[in-house]
This record gives structure tokens, C-alpha cells and sequence, in this order.
């Protein structure tokens, strides 16, 4: 149990590592012996978790879609809204879903399939649109997987948008400005009345979800 | 004068080959000796027309807004889906375009200003947004420079999803996908309904602005 605690710690610190390099030189730059010295792991401990580079592009990658999972909803609309703003807040504070990101964006990253983060969010927003559909939220001309993809596509230029020009200081406004404007063409008045879309929201889901979640999961978190 | 053409075909002789450089190895390890080997120029026709790298980099980056207008429409929401869906074509089949819109979302490039683009696409945007209100096409909430923001940052996105799908061959539909859930937001039901909207609309506008453009200026494609 000791043991697979610190086989877990150890993943963590080999990926926390591999997202700041990235970040700083770019995948095609960016080399395991780098990766290496900024985790402070043996060589045998990295191929223990990771096969290559790409494995570990890969792992930071999929670190922006786990552990924190938005509860059950009544209003399906308000769901996604917390999904898309819980992702936002975290994009804005946290080094590892924002390298995850930005991995996805890197178009010089050659040999890298960076299709799954667009593919794996198209399907939970698809899939929370098609449960809002099924409860009679949204206007009828709606294809869920089209809404997805517009609504994933257009967060991550939002984002990098908000980078280029704010350092992320203004993503939660612009996030919701974004969701201001797509989700009228979608959603039924009614249903999209009753939801909160304020730009303090992904910060208060995430504060609930934090209470809820062991503290040995977060453990930078805990430190800071 | 023909000492003139010369300098304008040696300055887009750089800049093509600034723009492949760029593409193939992102701006941060891109060097000015490979974009002088690329371009097959002196150094001292390169530093007669660019002091730097940065320089060569916003050369590209202003490439991309540079030459086509689309002339004046009766109705400014066609207009703006005009020039927006002639932007998505000509990333489409413009290598140029293409390294200018990359370079914008380049996160590794540092000391790079690359809101340049967003800001210069946002007042084209935002201006014609305005038009469009004060002649009674927009929905009375609108704030156009806040539409043109996300209408912005979302094109960002979608484009580099669609790159990393399908290497921009489904962009068009994306792109007008985007348009259809955007529009409805800010555009009155009957200015919207006689709105052009269609994935081919931005080829039509290019081959419409293309007839009327003297083929010096695109000596690439008169050669194609």
C-alpha cells in the first residue's frame, strides 16, 4: 500500500516535470535526460511509468481530464456550464492542465496524436447534450456531437486567445462570454435562464469539489 | 519600377521561406541562417528588408491579413461571414496564411508579441459588428467588440482543431458550424435568414476577390 503510494508520487513528479519542460522548450525540443534532471528521478524509475516521449506527452495530456468530476445536475445546461467553467479555473491555476493544454496546441509537435483531448471532450460535452436533449432543454434542431465540437474548438482558441493576451488573468470573462453566445443557439430560453453563467462560478465548483476530494490527491494543493 | 519588383519579389521570396521555416520547426528553434538557405538570398538582401528574427515572424504574422477585402455588402452579417469564410479558405490553401495563424498560437514562441493578430482581426471584426448594428441587423444587447472577441478566438480554436483531425480538410464545415451557433446570439431571425452560410461560400468569395486582383500579386498561384 506504502509502496503504491509512492509508485503514484513518483508518476506524479515524473509528469509535473515533463509538463514544465514542455512547456518551456516545446515537445519537439524537449528531451527525456531534461525531463530527467527536473524530476530528480532515477532512469529506471521513468521507463518504470513511461516508454518514450510521446508516452509521457501523452500522460500530461490525459492529467487535464482527471479527478475532478462535476456531480449530477438537475439541469443537465447547468452541468456543462460547470464542466466547461471548473476547466477554465483550472486551466487558470494549475501548471499541469494548463501544460496539457497547450500540448494539445502545439502544431509542432510532430509525431504526436494530439487528436485525443479534442476527441475525449467532444464526447463528455456531447454526452451531457444529449442528456440535456433527452430532458427537453434544448431547441430541437440540435445535433449534440456538432455542438460538442463547435463548443470544444472554440474553448481552446478562447483560451489561448486569453494567453496571448492577458496571460489567462481574463479567461473565466471570456469563458463566459463564449458560453453567453453559444448557448442561446442551443439551449431553450427557459431552461437556459435558470443557469448560473457568472464568471466566479468555475472558482465556487471547484471549491465544492475540493472539500469533497482527499487531500493525498492534490498533493501540491494541500502544500500550497 | 522593375528595381522596385525586385524588392517586393525578394521580400515575399523571405517571408515564404520565413513562413516555411517556421512551420517546420516552430519559431523558438527556427534559425535566420536556415531561412537564408531556404530563401536562396544574401544576408544582406535579408537585413535590407528585416532587422531580426521577431521581424521575419510579424512579417508572416500581418501576411495573413494582408491583400483581400471583401468589397461592401448591402447586408454587413454577410459581409462579416464573408470575410471570415474567405480567411478559413484561404488557410485552407494558403501555406502562408497557415504559418501566420500557427505562428499566432505558437505558446513556445517567446519574446514573440503575438496578439498582433487577435487585436488587428478583432477591430475588422468589431468594426463591421457595428456597421451591422447601426443599420438594425443585431439583436439590442450586442456589445460588437465583445462579439468580435469570440467570434476571434473561437475561429482560433476551431481551425486548430480542425488541423489536428483532419489536417484542415474539414475546416469549412467547422468554420460554418461555428457561424451557425454564433450568429443566432447577436443577429436578428430576418437579417439571419437571408444570410449566405454555406461551407463553399468562402471559395465563391475568393474566386470573386481573385478575377479582380492583378495576378502580379500572386505570382505563386498565377505559376500553379
Amino acid at each position: 500500500m506504502a509502496k503504491q503510494d509512492r509508485a503514484i508520487r513518483t508518476r506524479r513528479a515524473i509528469l509535473t516535470a515533463a509538463a514544465k519542460v514542455f512547456e518551456e522548450r516545446g515537445y519537439q525540443a524537449a528531451t527525456i535526460t531534461e525531463i530527467l534532471t527536473t524530476a530528480g528521478v532515477t532512469k529506471g524509475a521513468l521507463y518504470f511509468h513511461f516508454q518514450s516521449k510521446e508516452d509521457l506527452a501523452q500522460g500530461v495530456l490525459s492529467e487535464q481530464d482527471q479527478r475532478m468530476v462535476v456531480p449530477d445536475r438537475p439541469s443537465k445546461v447547468q452541468q456543462l456550464v460547470d464542466v466547461i467553467l471548473l476547466h477554465a479555473h483550472r486551466l487558470q491555476t494549475d501548471p499541469m492542465v494548463r501544460a496539457g493544454v497547450r500540448l494539445s496546441l502545439d502544431q509542432q509537435a510532430k509525431g504526436l496524436d494530439r487528436s485525443g483531448p479534442f476527441l475525449h471532450w467532444g464526447r463528455i460535452i456531447g454526452d451531457l447534450l444529449e442528456k440535456a436533449q433527452a430532458q427537453g432543454e434544448l431547441l430541437p434542431h440540435v445535433v449534440p456531437s456538432e455542438t460538442a465540437d463547435v463548443i470544444v474548438g472554440s474553448f481552446a482558441g478562447v483560451q489561448a486567445m486569453s494567453q496571448a493576451l492577458s496571460n489567462y488573468k481574463d479567461l473565466p470573462d471570456r469563458i463566459c462570454a463564449l458560453l453567453r453566445h453559444l448557448l442561446p443557439s442551443v439551449t431553450l430560453a427557459p431552461a437556459l435562464a435558470a443557469v448560473d453563467l457568472s464568471p466566479g462560478r468555475g472558482a465556487a465548483v471547484f471549491a465544492e469539489l475540493a472539500e469533497s476530494l482527499d487531500q493525498e490527491e492534490f498533493p501540491a494543493r494541500a502544500a500550497g
